[in-house]
């Protein structure tokens, strides 16, 4: 037609004058600076305020290779993409009991969507009226908000974040995890696709048709996820919500600790566990007892103010005494401090609870085998079952193969683009600068002359490389300034990540590849070994880059194999 | 690659839920419809709310399409892509005076971008440091907003719209009128790309340096923007903003017409022209006499209030008369009313003004031979020379070549994307449905077999056509349910507006292309006489439909051509 799209995506140069400091960062520079310093000082983003981001050239290139890669996978689940507004109405989030929220930027009736399942239930109702339709899953890939008081620099924790939101519609329970089941499989790809360790970490509350859900975490060491994984079966969850074996049945702990909560009533709340481990307060947030400022507060403040609140009608309040299933007979518990005045008949005991955090230690509840072991991870997905939750409050009803009136079963799965963007950028760089994983990298190859005046002979070597590598769908750029001396363009081409530097004019049958990260699978070797000879391809490693010598004639070919390994 | 980025950009599908109904919809249904009413009726858009929109899967594809197209001719400009964040602090807006205005969106300190002068040239400030690194010009893509309080249906004047916008950095004002003038060239050819009607109105006031700007019009019967065009140079310019000459110099007419505003001192100024023309109101709110309030008033509220705000002075108050240069010697001029007091000496008289609207029968102020004619146009376009208008504000300097800092010179250049859309669906549509130019169309070609049981050789042969035309980057559908009749398939194909129709299944040796709307190009033609014989290939015209009758073995070619050509 007209136009070529494929010419249109691939419009990344890092010439703009966002990129053009970055010849000028030395390693120690690059050591010193933050991942989101790095990202704005070589740009690909800027930051205009806390929380708030510019996409750039570069980084608009890796966002558009991203987006594209979460795209094939969902359009490969028969995923239907969208566009939502991004002002949504009040009234259809009061029927889900979700307007008050803190987090929620609004403007008069309105607010900025943070997510969408409000609005798309809404949309989708009219046209998904008869079980025939379904399933069906809608998503988009936008930019969503969220009034975040504690957004972080760059692009982990934004106030304006670009996230994948994907909604799942099914005619009952069976049918709706067979769609949970199919986007988890969708998310293992596109972690796979993107090269990460990755961990799905098990976040339900056990009870299935409940709460069913994934959290999808990138292990890194800068997570502020706790995570445990089963060394013996893998499975793996977030300490918070996540279930442990802590220990023995019948085998109690030798101590107790406490802590005390006032419930909406001002009734006293005491939850006992084993001294030295953590409460789970996802727990005490889900049994919705207490009012959560009254966190703030340290344990002498709540008994003060339980007693100041219960002056008039001493002794006769509740308490309620919530207890670890690891504290009971021969557990040394700490007393009620001696200014409450309580009454035996008032007082209220649960017993038998799992209210502590899983640690590392713990046994396997999957396996019954394993021990679990501790890591860091950064949450980018999520993936929930919902059942009925919001198809009944919106009334999202379709008509079953028995004309009767049905509420939809629903799902929800999101991944955080920005902020996978971000993880990416922070666990792969390292002291030559960024490294971006090939299939997002926004430049895939710089092609870079040794000399600054080119003979003849490497211009048409050059420009015919140029069009193979794009027939191939490769983003490559040709950094063909005579302004810039060789060794500035190399390191550029490094410091921005550009998985293969590409060197002409050495010597006039070859070309030299440098790349840094090849992970030589058994895929790569065998076509090394198999063509080496002919392609007089020869690798010489050096600390962490590696240098491919390989006949002119064969450039493409190399550069083709050295990309999917990368 | 990996991927392929082709496949991903075109997965625009008619048979999700959204695009069902279409099957039941007649022709007087059609006609019925307003165009938004039949785009979301089709499944192309969503409007949850007045003035917001939520793009569905045929939309989305129309998006892409025009975005692509925007984006081809902006890179081929030199343009540099961003996305800037939606959401900008109130600090560079108060720099520019323009932060109160009841027209943004505010959420506390921060508004939704509805433009992005001042965050841009803040952006770019620390970038383009020195007059080497200019000419440059950004531009992006992206969502903006207007709290628009005559927001009407559909696409056209929405709170949330896409809006393309560019601007551009110069070193002086030649550099930025080059420029400008290339941002001219690029809109044509964006506006020639989508076969659309378009006039650029001259839209300047007059002084070079100023305000040269252009408004970009889709001529339309629903434009709410008056127009002239020269019948003889071609030139247009809207009503409002434009110049033409009115008679002959030292020719006046026989009566004038008054109009009185208050100034912001509660001065009356008073504003004689030619009867039966209408007054610029744009010359009145450039001069900035009055508070626009006053408009709402009729005559009498206003000279009674002005009598009264002056009671003490009575008489000694400026009373101004401005007078166009068609009243004279000979025209008859209404008097003061009684009740207002002048002195002559408080008299001050402008005279020789040219203050009214341009009109049809106006003579052409370029060419000075033409008549003007009228029409309606729709405004998609704006392009504006701004000067230092901004980057003096926001300190957008540089170091020039003389070591002197000085302000960039700058542009800004808008097309209203969604709008663009709206008036493409609403011009082209006729009463078989919508009809997208080809090179918009989500959906290219339909591929249906009259029989919904298909003989094994259609199915290899809709097989292969699919894949020759998805290789010549031909966005085609093969709608191949066996559970719709053939005749529901055309027609929900046709109503969509699809510009191709390839029915297959009709005779062995052939298929059958249907379309409308074909321009017959000389290039067409020419083709057709030196092939058509070899290619079986038969033209059958009735009413708006044309029927291609052609050998299966040339099906992608004729399509292709055809594509081409409308």
């Amino acid at each position: 037609m007209r136009q070529s799209i494929k010419q249109i995506c691939r419009h990344v140069s890092s010439k703009t004058i966002f990129s053009q400091p970055s010849n000028n960062l030395s390693r120690k520079d690059i050591e010193k600076l933050t991942t989101s310093e790095l990202l704005c000082k070589l740009g690909f983003i800027a930051q205009p305020n806390a929380g708030l981001v510019h996409w750039l050239p570069l980084g608009k290139g890796v966002l558009d290779n991203v987006n594209n890669i979460v795209r094939k996978r969902h359009n490969e689940n028969k995923c239907v993409e969208v566009e939502l507004s991004s002002i949504s109405h009040s009234s259809i989030w009061d029927k889900t009991n979700r307007w008050n929220n803190n987090e929620l930027f609004k403007i008069g009736e309105y607010c900025l969507a943070a997510t969408a399942e409000e609005e798309i239930t809404t949309l989708v109702t009219p046209y998904l009226n008869s079980y025939k339709k379904m399933p069906f899953i809608g998503y988009q890939i936008t930019r969503k908000y969220r009034n975040e008081k504690r957004s972080r620099g760059g692009l982990l924790r934004g106030r304006e974040f670009y996230m994948k939101d994907a909604y799942s519609f099914d005619i009952g329970e069976t049918e709706a995890l067979k769609s949970f089941n199919s986007m988890n499989e969708t998310y293992e790809k596109i972690f796979n696709d993107l090269r990460l360790p990755w961990v799905k970490a098990n976040a339900d509350s056990g009870d299935i048709g409940g709460d069913l859900s994934y959290e999808w975490h990138i292990v890194s060491e800068i997570g502020e996820d706790d995570i445990v994984k089963c060394n013996n079966c893998g499975s793996c969850g977030n300490v918070e919500r996540s279930h442990s074996i802590k220990g023995e049945d019948g085998k109690f702990v030798e101590e107790s600790d406490v802590k005390y909560f006032l419930s909406k009533e001002n009734e006293l709340i005491c939850i006992y566990f084993p001294k030295g481990r953590k409460l789970s307060m996802k727990f005490v947030k889900e049994e919705d007892l207490v009012d959560f400022n009254e966190q703030l507060m340290n344990k002498d403040e709540i008994i003060n103010k339980f007693v100041e609140n219960n002056e008039q009608n001493d002794g006769l309040v509740t308490i309620f005494r919530l207890i670890d299933k690891q504290v009971g007979p021969g557990t040394k518990m700490p007393d009620l401090p001696d200014n409450v005045k309580f009454n035996k008949n008032h007082m209220i005991t649960f017993q038998e609870l799992d209210i502590t955090e899983s640690q590392e230690g713990d046994h396997c509840d999957s396996c019954k085998e394993g021990t679990l072991v501790n890591m860091k991870g950064v949450e980018v997905g999520h993936t929930f079952y919902l059942g009925t939750k919001y198809s009944k409050p919106l009334e999202g009803n379709f008509i079953d193969k028995d004309n009767k009136k049905k509420p939809y079963y629903m799902g929800c799965y999101g991944i955080g683009i920005s902020r996978i963007i971000g993880v990416i950028a922070d666990i792969l760089r390292d002291n030559n600068g960024l490294r971006w994983p090939s299939i997002i990298a926004p430049i895939q190859v710089s092609i870079i002359n040794k000399n600054t005046k080119k003979n003849d002979d490497d211009v048409k070597f050059e420009d015919t490389l140029v069009k193979e590598l794009q027939n191939k769908n490769i983003r490559v750029e040709n950094d063909d300034s005579d302004k810039i001396s060789f060794g500035k363009k190399l390191n550029k081409s490094k410091i921005i990540g550009v998985p293969l530097q590409v060197i002409v004019g050495v010597n006039e049958g070859i070309v030299e590849i440098e790349t840094r990260g090849c992970l030589f699978s058994e895929e790569f070797r065998k076509i090394k070994e198999i063509e080496g000879d002919k392609w007089g391809w020869e690798i010489i490693s050096k600390s962490n880059v590696e240098k491919h010598i390989v006949k002119k004639e064969y450039a493409s070919k190399v550069i083709e194999i050295l990309l999917k390994d990368m």
